[in-house]
């Protein structure tokens, strides 16, 4: 089950804090209107739009919502949980055959891993299972992969559309110097898109195409284990093997850091 | 079959809109017209020209326009569809032999599809007959790579001649700085050659680039269902386990993600 | 066992000598006041934290003390006396049986040579026994890196964010250019961000992160030995062979090398 | 038989046109003078030159010559005219024995074939063959990147010293700031080295370096059909299977794609 | 045997030369002193230093110097030779059997060679040699890779340092505009650590640190071959297949190129 991911919220008002701030502290809270520029805004989205709607299909800009979505929520994932369930599977289908897990599949959540062991109950062959898994597995990559690069592309267009705002305004300041008075105010209006640019690349675009990337880096690790997981059970393996096998993927070490960690201090103190 | 794909038109209409207010709302749109400068244009235009005609083969630069056209098409693949046809195909195999396929094959349009199928009726082993049609799909993925390049190149080209050209303005400008009422009109017209250069690399090159990219990888990723196909009809695989497998790689999971959310909305409610 | 890793302070004391120095040279030490500016360090650290808030899970997050501490730790591998253990278990196993390891093992102190060793003497097959092994080491390859992105990501991040914080500066002053005499000190101040991106990301952000890379490069090359040693003493290779076999994974190249140069000096003389 | 390439030489007078164009069109072709500086042109030559000799040994510097020409040639490759003569030449293996084909060999112009034909009359196994021949393929690829990279990394540099050069050239301007009026033609002067550089780069090494790599594409792609056509006559492989699998690598798609063109205008009008 | 590579030194020479040049051409000899900035030089170098503190670890400090040799140093390959070598070894090998072998080994100065033949003569089996050996060639590979980089991390954080440099003398400057004709020379001076971090970059660190790899490799090249020898000898091959085989990884082509250019030559005569 996937659970509201309250960082991301979060690091967006860290980050528009930082910006008041930065400004505040500056010129005072009346100077915050003039980086409220509608105007410049417009330029980059305007830009970066266009630069999308070329880059990207119908049906991959389709998944922008849904992509969007899935930056403020995580999934948890309780590997031991999950190496528990075939450990269970595992002796079970030694003791009762393989036909008994159907009866108990009722109590697994995880569609994948129910389809994986009703593949096994089937009586198809380790190879083809893996197979038939593992295509799935790639082809949710891809997929994820295709809804990360709308914003990694927009990341990358976000900037180069900011100067062409700035440089549309330099050349229109440059070509009417007539009275010098206006030079500095234009030119900090010309400044305020590649300035827009670069906060929505760096606080928006790139952050939250990163954090796409290793959720699917993450669920592409847990799947992995779920694959092992039902071959290991359709083969048979000994379920102290099996144990033995997925707890190495997972990080148990992080006891034995903390131990040696508290061992460290017993000998410094 | 293709279908013309309306987003390329419309991001570059909306490209071109945003450029245009921004300047308008900067100046008025009487100064629309200082920033079409013919010259810039052929030396921005002239530099990526240059670079590309040393770049490429006379017969990589003949793909031009074929690829150009490829921007403005798209082609929907129906995967369902797709595995129905190779359910189809397996399960007439098994009842009627592999020598019948040949009969109904008039029904199947994908030329991709024909050749595979006629090479199963041919006889000829299932190893050979996925290196010939990987052969084809490889070749295919360079030969798409070769005309992507063309635009790839152009976008990195782009702003670099742009530089040259604004940099060329200011070594004369600054050569004679007789009037430094000239200054700033020359300094203006020296950036909207840097301006160009980055416009045209990333509203129309890179875009582009990226586009034919995504469009290569999804005609891959469907032609190698199709090779998994033939293969699972050649050697007579189970119907069952066939569609298994293909429906593997297509994202049914869509269906399950909508209903989770249906789900969470109802829970939220 | 893991040491304190002097050269990382070392590093940070010569980086600030560096900085203060470059100051005093320039303005004397009266000046050093001056680069010291909370304002813009809240800036450029607030835009950072913003940035890997939403870049990272929190449980990405709370690695960051850990991975931290890494930093000013490392651990020396005696990859001779490594060889030496495999030889003696080996020439152990060769003459008592595998079952006599066991008793032996209270000596071995590497938990990962431990596993591996119960692991063989369980009787479990060679290939299973690197399929179990192997996964830990890729599991900690992917939970180190996870550690390092952090660093790598922040120093992607802290020069974006001390230019935002720059051009901030810079719109604030040229908006408002009353009084020619503040223009100075205003665009030193907005400067500061900048340089203080940019000395977070030269200085700590991207040395750390190339310095856990490597690291993690090192241990994965000793556990790859301890693999091959594992693999070696449970399917009863010659004692010498073994040896030759994890020799040559080792830089006693070093030996010759010097030996070489001793000679051409020699030579030269 | 390699033919003159046209291409390059009209890319670089193109490129060569554009600059004066660019000049002409700003300043009239009196200015043309001024950027033709010889010491600029010597520190930006210099540069590049002093960071090769570092870069490459005396081998890899030798082969500049030999490269250089390389780029104003090339070499057309008539697949199918390939294809026909390996189906020619497994039809004869068939009928007349592997060691027929020595007699005709005469005709095989490629000496590559010749070398793959002749390994198979000897009566070498097929492994072996792919070996030896693909070995010779990995081994010019590797040349011909060795031979490239003089090139990409010229493009490299070549921007870098440009900026050297003005750096230099605004340190000395900046320094004796006596006469304002020297103040322009200074800076002017000292953008030139700038211009260069990225002229260097952009019209001359990166567009070379480029060309190079797609030409080695090109000829591994070729060697592969050959090693796949001598492997199919050396193992008895079916003459009409063998066309089959060699037409696959070759983009007989092309007329495909043109009927299927000509078919849509049809449709249209 | 290692010889002493006379390009480094001239490429530096040449380099510094040019430098002085640019000088001189534009303010004569007596403004070479004023480049000559030991502060920024400290400052440039400190950064750079405190940055290989922190990215390194003591062990690999430790290498620099050898590392720095090695930079001056080449070593000629003569693959005939070596092709020779194993084609003798091997019709030994099969006249008087692999023992024969152990005599005639001092003539083998290649101490690589002879270990490789010393395990053939132990009897070993050709996989578990090719992975002794290819471990060893693995190990010099990680080995130099982490050598190169002490120098191509020194070329990446020259540049940003250089700005820091910069960016400390901007902001002083900006800070005190007293008195406005100190304003150039301060911003000279300012610039200095920007041209000297650039020129260590471009002149220095990238091209040795490209250099380096390039000399990692053609060993690990040469070494492939000799292992491809070793298991040819060992398992018995023919040596005329043999020495087709290793001449396969050989450049002949040389010749064959050269007397195609020279028909050329008198074709176009």
């Amino acid at each position: 089950m996937k659970k509201f991911d309250i960082l991301t919220p979060i690091g967006i008002l860290v980050g528009i804090s930082t910006l008041l701030f930065a400004v505040f502290t500056n010129a005072g809270m009346g100077s915050v209107v003039f980086f409220i520029q509608l105007a410049s805004f417009l330029i980059v989205f305007g830009g970066i739009a266009a630069a999308l709607l070329i880059n990207f299909s119908s049906q991959e800009m389709k998944a922008l919502p849904r992509v969007t979505r899935e930056v403020f929520r995580y999934e948890e994932h309780d590997l031991n949980q999950l190496i528990d369930t075939f450990v269970n599977l595992s002796t079970k289908a030694r003791r009762e055959g393989l036909l008994a897990l159907e009866a108990g599949l009722d109590e697994v959540e995880d569609p994948f891993i129910k389809k994986g062991v009703l593949l096994a109950v089937d009586g198809i062959e380790p190879d083809i299972i893996k197979d038939i898994m593992m295509a799935e597995v790639v082809a949710m990559e891809e997929r994820h992969k295709k809804g990360r690069l709308l914003f990694e592309k927009a990341g990358e267009y976000a900037p180069a559309w900011g100067m062409v705002g700035t440089l549309i305004g330099l050349v229109l300041m440059l070509q009417e110097l007539e009275d010098p008075a206006t030079l500095g105010p234009n030119m900090a209006l010309a400044l305020i898109t590649t300035l827009y640019g670069t906060i929505l690349a760096n606080l928006i675009f790139l952050p939250i195409s990163s954090k796409l990337e290793q959720k699917t880096d993450d669920e592409v690790f847990v799947k992995q284990i779920v694959v092992e997981g039902v071959i290991g059970v359709q083969s048979g393996q000994n379920p102290k093997i099996l144990e033995e096998k997925l707890s190495a993927f997972v990080r148990e070490n992080g006891k034995d850091e903390e131990l040696e960690e508290t061992e460290e201090l017993a000998n410094e103190a």
